[in-house]
């Protein structure tokens, strides 16, 4: 398969699973009785109809090498992506990035109040952690609390929540490529690297690839960061679905600040080329996970 | 024993708690290197040195009627106590009830900034859940699980974070009495509800017990919501540690605003009167429970 094929083949599994994605996130924020209306429209506001659901992806892809269930990495990876859209609700916050902009609308506090997104963050994240408890996640109670441990850890202090708070207190401050690749491994490459590590503990893989698919992960992670920073600069707000030219404005130091265009593109390509090598343990099966690799640096939004 | 001398031994036993949990939650929040010292001060900030633990005590005191480890209910309780400290974080910001004094001290959002307390808000909700995925917590994964998703949902959308939704959005609107007590009943009352059952789950009580423990639970939330409510109107500030006339001043609704306060102090009486009624079949075992339903009447602060 060529490149464009691979990248081609790509692009419509995404899509199609995207969809199941929707339409599982659809069911699950179903209005019920008890709920608050405006909180549940917030929640459905900025969870659905969003993105590229590239973490259940991850997941599904992780899951397949290991011929874990489809059903099982559908719950797992909507979960992890709930805990993607509370992060960009509370990241958007005027307190925050102070964003306008998210995937081409208005953020949740534009289109509700900064109370209410700060709630609806509240009640995605939590969301997330209610649907791994269930028995459809898994039947085996251990896998399960094997789950929401990985969660918790990749989301928390630790993990994302650290990154986001490196971030805000390295606005205006002199920081170095080791303190923005620490910032950005845990800001977003926590959660992309457990969207990985969850397939692997539905497939009960061995340590060993389970090591390779985390370090193929971070590698992913960082690069899809580059690329994002690139596109901060080089991608225009029509495109991109979101401000653009937000960090420079900010005064904070990206890869791209930090390593200018050329050099910033040429580390993402070489993250990517390794990131695939690191796949060919799993033959054919990682076909799709190699090409999100290329994705990760080749998209446009 | 006397009522008062009840009060006293249960004084003496909740201090006694509140200690055990201090030092429980100085050790989970200690400092690791990779921690983000802004971000793990602000969640010491707002969990540590605080208020009467009186979750982990309903923990605690469930879990005894049933025989269950002090040791599980101490990890069980505090994960509780930290879903409540985070949501006095995010409750106090300005976007919500914009509260700058929290129990005598600068809010968290005061004393830090913000995108400081909202992150901190964040990661002390997450952490709760990290903290029950412990084998320590309970050895067998399927109560860890129930004790999850009871805590999840307890502190959901369609509990804790959906009566605050409700609280705000009752802000200068004419609500009945029908209203605010369901707001109170997940506001406050789902996790005071959770930190009874979650006693009853680790003991595996009898589903009638469970469910007699549940509706004392209930009583005393809405007591104690009642009593705070007088406390806002008749404290000062100087005793309670918080703003006082707070609802009155936000056009807010209360109880005290819709009954009177002599009608909702025998509101208050009459509820943990009927509390302390359903626990007779637990005989002594349960005289720490009912001075508690006494003392979130009593209570002056």
């Amino acid at each position: 398969m060529t490149e464009a094929h691979a990248l081609l083949a790509l692009t419509e599994a995404m899509a199609e699973w995207a969809n199941v994605v929707e339409k599982f996130l659809n069911n699950i924020l179903s209005p019920k009785e008890s709920h608050q209306e405006q909180l549940l429209g917030a929640m459905r506001y900025a969870s659905l109809e969003g993105g590229k659901r590239l973490r259940p992806f991850l997941t599904l892809e992780s899951a397949k090498l290991f011929k874990a269930p489809e059903k099982y990495a559908l719950r797992v990876g909507t979960a992890i992506e709930l805990i993607h859209c509370y992060s960009l609700i509370h990241d958007d916050l005027p307190a925050m990035d102070d964003d306008d902009l998210r995937r081409g609308r208005p953020s949740c506090h534009v289109a509700f109040d900064e109370a209410t997104a700060i709630l609806a963050g509240d009640a995605l994240q939590v969301l997330a952690f209610e649907i791994l408890c269930d028995p459809e996640t898994h039947p085996d109670a251990n896998i399960r609390v094997e789950l929401i441990k990985g969660l918790a850890v990749a989301s928390g202090g630790l993990g994302m929540v650290g990154g986001q708070m490196i971030d805000l207190v390295s606005e205006n401050s002199d920081v170095d490529l080791k303190t923005i690749t620490k910032m950005q491994t845990l800001k977003t490459g926590a959660l992309i690297s457990f969207s990985c590590e969850a397939g692997a503990i539905l497939g009960k893989a061995s340590n060993e690839e389970k090591e390779v698919l985390l370090k193929y992960a971070q590698d992913i992670g960082l690069a899809f960061q580059i690329a994002d920073d690139l596109l901060d600069v080089l991608g225009t707000k029509e495109v991109t679905g979101k401000s653009t030219n937000k960090d420079g404005a900010a005064g904070k130091a990206t890869f791209v600040s930090l390593l200018g265009v050329s050099e910033a593109q040429k580390r993402a390509e070489s993250l990517t080329g390794q990131a695939i090598r690191r796949l060919d343990m799993f033959g054919d099966k990682a076909a799709h996970l190699k090409a999100i690799a290329d994705f990760v640096v080749k998209r446009r939004a």
